[in-house]
């Protein structure tokens, strides 16, 4: 398999992706297409272009597979490794759920994306957000306050173990952590559970490593 | 089970979730929940605030069961029913397409939605598109195009038989033909059948028989 993903320091999509590739347990090479500063300017998450007019993050399996969105790539592995790898969870009505925060991450936020854009190198001090910022924020701790409650059991989690669900918004919980962002007290200990995650860390340590800048990048916020 | 829905006419969402759901050949009660004016003015597609805050369409399936994304309900349904309704190609290939598809319309095509909004009683002259909502219109075009010429066999639909991608681009068709976008040759046998599926036919009965009408409501264009 190959995956092609945009840059690990900003392509918070191809985070998703990569996270997908590397729950399945199955060996795939990276191929990186840069994001070109002039579309960088008028980007939108989950609208990232790379130069061939492609997007990422693209997943080629062969010959004539291709899946070319974050959730389709977690449904196509999960398929691929006959659902033994947990990217859902077991029981039916935390599966649905699962599948329902999956796809609300997937279509909406709209306004922490367009504000926060994920950038895992720079940490930004605390500010005022938006209100619309600040109610994406409040809808997204309350389903997570659901699952956790519901579903988490003992384990770290959303669903206890490390599922799709996790995996769709960790670039929520890197923005959470870069941006400041103060959380309640429930919030922390979840947060930290994904940062910690042997993924994430190798995901983390791939974007410190890159020597490739957007000069002109700048949050919201100056750190 | 239980499907609150919004307003048949104009909630693009609902018709793709009340498709899912008529597909499973299982029961279900529709339970409506109008939009409210005040809120419509505001509303973006798949952000459909029902009055109490919560989105549409919700399926619900016994107590403890809450699918509540148009996605989401088809991939539960498709569990539910044991994988025997074909909401997905049996092909790989062609599965890991549609999958894509769908999610790529989940997220996708904002300028032709925003644009365009779904109104299933009235019909619009062309008119020129907007830049941003011509690369809609291309975009899918050629995806569609591509799942015909790989996967659409003998059949009318996407991927031969009525699926998850048709379901997801439903409301696509209904704009193409209600804002009389012009069309190439391939599409309009396609958007034909789209319309006539005995389901799609069932709902747009359902929305002429509405008479909940929001008064201010006008597309872009006057018809």
């Amino acid at each position: 398999m190959k995956l092609f993903l945009g840059n690990k320091a900003y392509s918070s999509w191809s985070l998703r992706g990569w996270l997908a590739a590397r729950h399945s347990g199955l060996p795939f090479e990276e191929v990186t297409v840069p994001l070109y500063d002039e579309e960088w300017s008028n980007r939108r998450e989950g609208d990232e272009f790379a130069p061939s007019g492609g997007k990422v993050p693209i997943l080629w399996d062969g010959d004539d597979i291709v899946v070319w969105d974050s959730l389709a790539i977690i449904d196509y592995l999960n398929e691929k490794t006959g659902g033994t790898r947990g990217y859902w969870p077991d029981d039916m009505a935390a599966r649905a759920m699962a599948r329902s925060m999956a796809a609300e991450m997937h279509s909406s936020f709209a306004a922490l994306r367009r504000n926060h854009s994920m950038n895992i190198r720079r940490i930004y001090p605390a500010a005022e957000l938006l209100p619309e910022v600040q109610a994406d924020v409040i809808r997204i701790l309350q389903i997570w306050a659901e699952a956790r409650a519901r579903f988490g059991g003992e384990g770290d989690f959303l669903f206890g173990e490390w599922s799709a669900a996790d995996i769709m918004f960790a670039p929520v919980v890197t923005r959470f952590v870069t941006y400041s962002i103060p959380l309640p007290r429930f919030a922390l200990p979840y947060c930290q559970a994904v940062i910690s995650h042997p993924h994430m860390q190798e995901w983390i340590g791939g974007a410190q490593a890159e020597d490739w800048v957007i000069e002109k990048f700048e949050g919201p916020v100056e750190g």
